[in-house]
């Protein structure tokens, strides 16, 4: 299978370029940039020794083709431009916002590109209302928008409750911290080392962050209601990770242990997501570098309200990992092909 | 005036040490340890240059006697009988937890020891239903118990907004992240270096954490009713410094205008709180090493709450600078003594 | 291949068992250790999912019986004493300092336990005078030492100069600084997060550290003549990784070119030694949580020194990434089986 | 006393101005800056709270006549022409490079601006050869160079033994770490805070740091012969600090106690530089924030070099501490006022 990735240069990109020499079924086609096309690639990611040869290519229709799977690591906004010129035979599987969002009024009040629709959407533990998983939509799918990084941690945290009925979707509260690679490669002042260590800053504060329609479409398909989320962004000394702290009011009569009950029914087959031990907590640091989602639950009977955590590592799972789970289910292949594997800790 | 410091071997004791070299009015007499007694200071705070030959006493009532203030940085529980045995012209300045609970319940429920009873309480800019300030019942007083770290960024962070009615003190959640000097010089393996950096991770969820009866004491002094607090503190690879972000439900026909006309009035004309300019947020970097605290407010209209943010540093406005801010109140020293001057940035 | 790992809880054994998972022809087969035997080991590693529910056992020989390879990963001065129970059919990796130096008069200088001997020295790239490789002593060896961290970065970066002549031995100087796992995780103030980070320090200073002989034993070597090192070991705020800066005198009439030469020659058929191209410097966020090696050398003509410096993460390559490939060595496999991939970056 | 600041946006410049905000007779002026004029100070430094409301103006002849003191924190090779537009009885203190150097051409090989001549060289506790103290040169002078920040915890940690002749100065090796604040408010992507946190990294390696001829050009001044030195700066994952580790060859006939009566006599009647006690290190964290200099020495007999370190904050003592206590010098203050203080820690 002969994978190219588009918008290489970049954090994510260079993350999917590390996951996709790990697959034992990959064949690393053509790696592509923008303002970098015509680099080296150890150039910008002196990490990946065994590529460092490789040059740089612009994204072109030309470039791309010939390849079973093209995965896309853009700004947003140039993903159904490319696309559009891959043929339907080919899988596509997009690390960009473009086409997560179902609902066009959203992307139009989070996002100031036109709406480009919206394709399978790539998290297959996400528990439904009604039952089912995420996953059931992405077998054979040859279009897939990989999730947020926000997103993902928050609603692995805390879908359970929501499909279960254990927890309100109406009042769901999320504060999370992500590291700093979570901006990408942007050379912006507040990014700079001597200003990122140390410091604890929010930031897209009081429901502007545009992962927050994202986040409200998976909780509102687990709940089977509209799910409501005050999200609080922050950003964390650290160069990878997100932890979310989520809480939403218990639903009446939910003892702490239907709560539990509710979460581990959740997770009990998932290879990837862990519900951890009682007493146990979420680290980022356990993840990094990792597949891996912690998960942890608790209920605060005074405060009446149920606190779901999740740590992931926000460019693994939280974007290349889970690009290549999808890559994994839309071409057949066991979903945790190449996945397996710890991260590296302390 | 002659200032004894009790527990000066920990964290909470250095930083004490740091502030009181820096005071135009005070003479450092007596610094006391525990299991450290004997030691020189430079073996314990190397960075105290000056004070570095001190040698460290132990913490009885011949050697703290005979001193105008006596600041105690005790493990919970040592303060009771240390303050006893001064008298009552001795100002006392207690920065551990054992009186700073009102309620005998509330102490029973969250510490394991007997309930001391509760003193004035230190945080001078509360803002209190009604119309008065924290700093009213500070003046002349001769036993102050410092506020905790976490209850000082949360308090100050929401409760102009409770104090004003523009928010509803039922469901106030909270997540705040902290520096791991927070938690004291415990050797611990969690809070190695190694397992630290990197890592997020929270702990004492679920509503068990020892500040979150001080937190709720403070919102309802300030709201005038009972205030209910969901909180979740996390550790931050970082040493120093607090970042609280707080939400609670707006009250109904309050617009954005009327939210921050409650924050800015409350703290008009506070030295040490600053409201910041829209747009700009917190960030525990621009007050390490100080004793100013930076606040943030805004309404989520689409979730129906306000987001309130706070950052300090822990060990300073959080501890040690509001100890010195409480005993230059308890003596009638202007409050802002020897405590100027900005943060070590970056 | 069934494999043991005693003293598994520490950093080096939970990095041991991190590779040993990733290995396609290994079973890993009983998990020991001294103070937390009878824990599971997800309470000390966390972050090894698919192990979590092993329980840690006590290192005797009846537990580590039955093995084909028996790594060791415990404190200085226990290595023999299991090793002797253990039949010379089992393959046994020492991740200690116990068998590393041929001298017992090193030994006995330097660490203050009985000398236990030597064993094959596991630095496979080691360039020897006259033009032999260190792995040649370690093809089906049943006894094999995993050099220390900072001999294996310190040796990697300047032997080529020595074994081709191009610097003298007699005055090597070493400043390396480390990630503070490199300690342990041993439960001193000095290695709390509070304290590590925004610190830098030095320790060992003066030729004191233990590693100082076996960097000595490695350069002498590969030099074939005494080699005379000053090392100066620091702690940075980081939780991997060793950066060697070293410097020796230049020998009279070598050029720029012929020094680069050197090195190049040293290391182009070498997998996991990388030199860069001239303008790139070694950075250990590069080689995070991998077995590469970045390594660059230039001349100051001006000082006449030669500079060559190394990164490597020092639990793998300079640890447990190093015990697999003795591993491999020992049994026939292929050196780099189950150790190519990229290090975690950023 | 009325001090302007120009090129005030910048790290330097931002911690100019927090100096003088804690200086009894400073009254701050004018503050300049190129592309930030007409911002407002809180958006380049939002940790300087009393002086957020100014407003950053250009840097004219006009906005900085009428000062008594006239401090520059800009860009190399612009002081000479801002410094020409000022009185002769304006005191000019210049934190750049632009007059360090008293050679024209060490100027011209590692500058490329034309040389703009030296001024009097504000290292005021620098030893000279022959038993003076660089402060001799300061005193009522009205143009002083700041020294660089290497240069003074090279200069610091090295130059007693050069001045008492215990070291030799022909070959003097020099590794530094420092916090990457020293690299300025730069947006290049290595100083990212993804990229800087969990690396150490060197730069300019070879001798070709710009800071190379100043280390020599005091070190020469105090050995009273020229002292040659292989230095190689190395990048910390921390904001603040340099740790400067230098070693040079014991002279023939030193003892260790001669080693260490050199370093005592020379630091003994010196404020801000502190001679550790026999078994404590210098760390970057002890000093960051203040002006304080923490130093240790050794002498490994084995090797026959001695090992001397230094530890400054690279900001305070190292840039704008540095530049206060040359006012002070030239103004006929005592040199410590405005100075005194503990560092932050931990």
């Amino acid at each position: 299978m002969k994978v190219a990735v588009a918008g290489a240069s970049g954090y994510a990109g260079g993350e999917v370029l590390r996951w996709l020499q790990r697959h034992p079924e990959v064949e690393i086609g053509a790696v592509t940039a923008g303002g970098n096309a015509g680099s080296r690639l150890s150039s910008v990611h002196p990490h990946l020794f065994s590529l460092g040869g490789r040059v740089l290519e612009e994204t072109t229709p030309d470039v791309l083709g010939g390849h079973d799977v093209v995965v896309l690591a853009l700004p947003h906004g140039h993903s159904a431009a490319v696309a559009e010129a891959l043929g339907d035979e080919v899988v596509v599987i997009d690390c960009g916002a473009d086409f997560r969002l179902r609902s066009e009024a959203a992307w139009t009040t989070f996002y100031d590109t036109p709406y480009a629709g919206s394709w399978a959407y790539g998290l297959p533990e996400l528990p439904l209302s009604g039952g089912g998983r995420g996953r059931e939509a992405l077998g054979g799918t040859s279009r897939i928008a990989v999730p947020g990084c926000y997103p993902t941690a928050v609603t692995l945290a805390m879908a359970p409750g929501l499909a279960s009925g254990v927890v309100e979707a109406e009042d769901v509260v999320v504060v999370a911290a992500s590291g700093t690679s979570g901006a990408g490669k942007s050379l912006k002042p507040h990014l700079l080392g001597a200003e990122v260590m140390g410091s604890m800053s929010p930031y897209g504060v009081g429901g502007g962050h545009r992962h927050t329609p994202e986040i409200e479409q998976n909780l509102s398909a687990a709940a089977g209601s509209t799910a409501t989320v005050s999200f609080t962004p922050t950003l964390a000394p650290m160069p990878r990770g997100i932890l979310a702290t989520c809480t939403a009011r218990v639903a009446a009569g939910t003892t702490a242990d239907m709560v539990r009950e509710a979460w581990r029914a959740a997770y009990a087959d998932e290879l990837f997501v862990h519900l951890l031990e009682p007493g146990a907590w979420p680290s980022t640091a356990h993840v990094t570098g990792s597949n891996h989602v912690e998960v942890q639950v608790t209920l605060d009977e005074r405060a009446g309200r149920v606190i779901a955590i999740a740590a992931i590592d926000n460019l693994a799972k939280g974007t290349a990992g889970a690009a290549v789970q999808c890559l994994n289910l839309a071409v057949g292949l066991p979903e945790s092909t190449g996945l397996l594997g710890s991260g590296v800790a302390p």
